[in-house]
């Protein structure tokens, strides 16, 4: 065993932990999404520009409204799960660069003057900021439940505007009765890594 | 405080954990990027179809011929880690689907018919799984080095195929010296969550 990460940790953050279909009634709280905020917001990003931006869906009339633009076999969970939040990117996060890259402010328009820079960059970026976010909701011993079939379209100009982009939407809870379905298989170390 | 997870790890997550920019000697071993392989590997992805790809230079021939691909202020640090890795994704990753989703294929033909879709589902799940990778190195108590600044086009025709995307580039090892620039200033809460 190679890892510094103590092993009821890796538990709960990687080896239990699952993409949940089922949720209790337990409530998940502000005070829960802030200490995951105030715990991922330290993940790596490019230049430190961070374009990831949360929607907490918490109203019964938003709920509705994102419902009705998720895949049919996502509609029932995300209707059902005590909180749901839209995870996005935000594509003019170049305007930041003032307060995040206080020591280079130059990057702003060495790098991202092109839009679709800015656009690949947010995606990738904004991405990896969801991968913290997911792993923070397991933090918070919550279990998340990432999707990524909705028309995104859709939720774009529903809850969106044009700068911003929908990465996925995360049903977030703690897990109910058959949360969940099999683990399914993983790659193989060798088939995934090579080594020159 | 509302985190489940131990006050140590997330120090070793997150809190404290930081991008390195100098290394020690310490050699980083096979065992230990097996380690993190074998815990990131269950890190959510869409249909669980995985496509990140890992490559690990570690001879001297190869590790001139990426630092010749690297932004010059990216070139003395890759240079010296003791272990330096190439993410990318697997833009035919839907391949794989008969493995990974054993009980749905059909969503190889129904979802992924198309390149296109395919890259932009890559890029997103590649971009989860690198954050997942850089979590599982600080697991394994090391310092990651991530870096997109590199001629993306350069690596590919250099390590890769046309089937294969480089993400980032990723150095690894014990932190050195002055390893880190003090830790920039991140969004408060309010400028990134929203609630309705």
């Amino acid at each position: 065993m190679s890892l510094t990460l103590a092993p009821a940790a890796q538990d709960l953050l990687f080896r239990e932990a699952r993409t949940a279909n089922t949720f209790t009634d337990e409530p998940v709280t502000d005070e829960q999404i802030r200490a995951v905020y105030d715990l991922v917001k330290y993940g790596p990003t490019a230049f430190n520009l961070t374009p990831l931006r949360i929607l907490l869906i918490r109203s019964t009339d938003a709920r509705a409204r994102l419902v009705a633009h998720m895949e049919e076999g996502n509609r029932a969970k995300t209707s059902a799960a005590p909180l749901v939040a839209i995870l996005a990117t935000d594509n003019e996060f170049h305007e930041e660069t003032h307060r995040l890259v206080p020591h280079a402010p130059g990057i702003k328009d060495a790098y991202f003057s092109e839009r679709p820079v800015r656009e690949h960059s947010a995606l990738l970026n904004g991405s990896l900021q969801c991968a913290y976010f997911v792993v923070g909701v397991r933090a918070a011993g919550l279990a998340a439940g990432p999707m990524t079939g909705f028309d995104h379209e859709g939720v774009q100009k529903e809850f969106l505007d044009d700068d911003h982009t929908p990465l996925m939407v995360v049903n977030l809870g703690k897990p109910g009765p058959k949360a969940w379905y099999p683990r399914s298989p993983r790659l193989d170390y060798d088939d995934v890594v090579t080594t020159l």
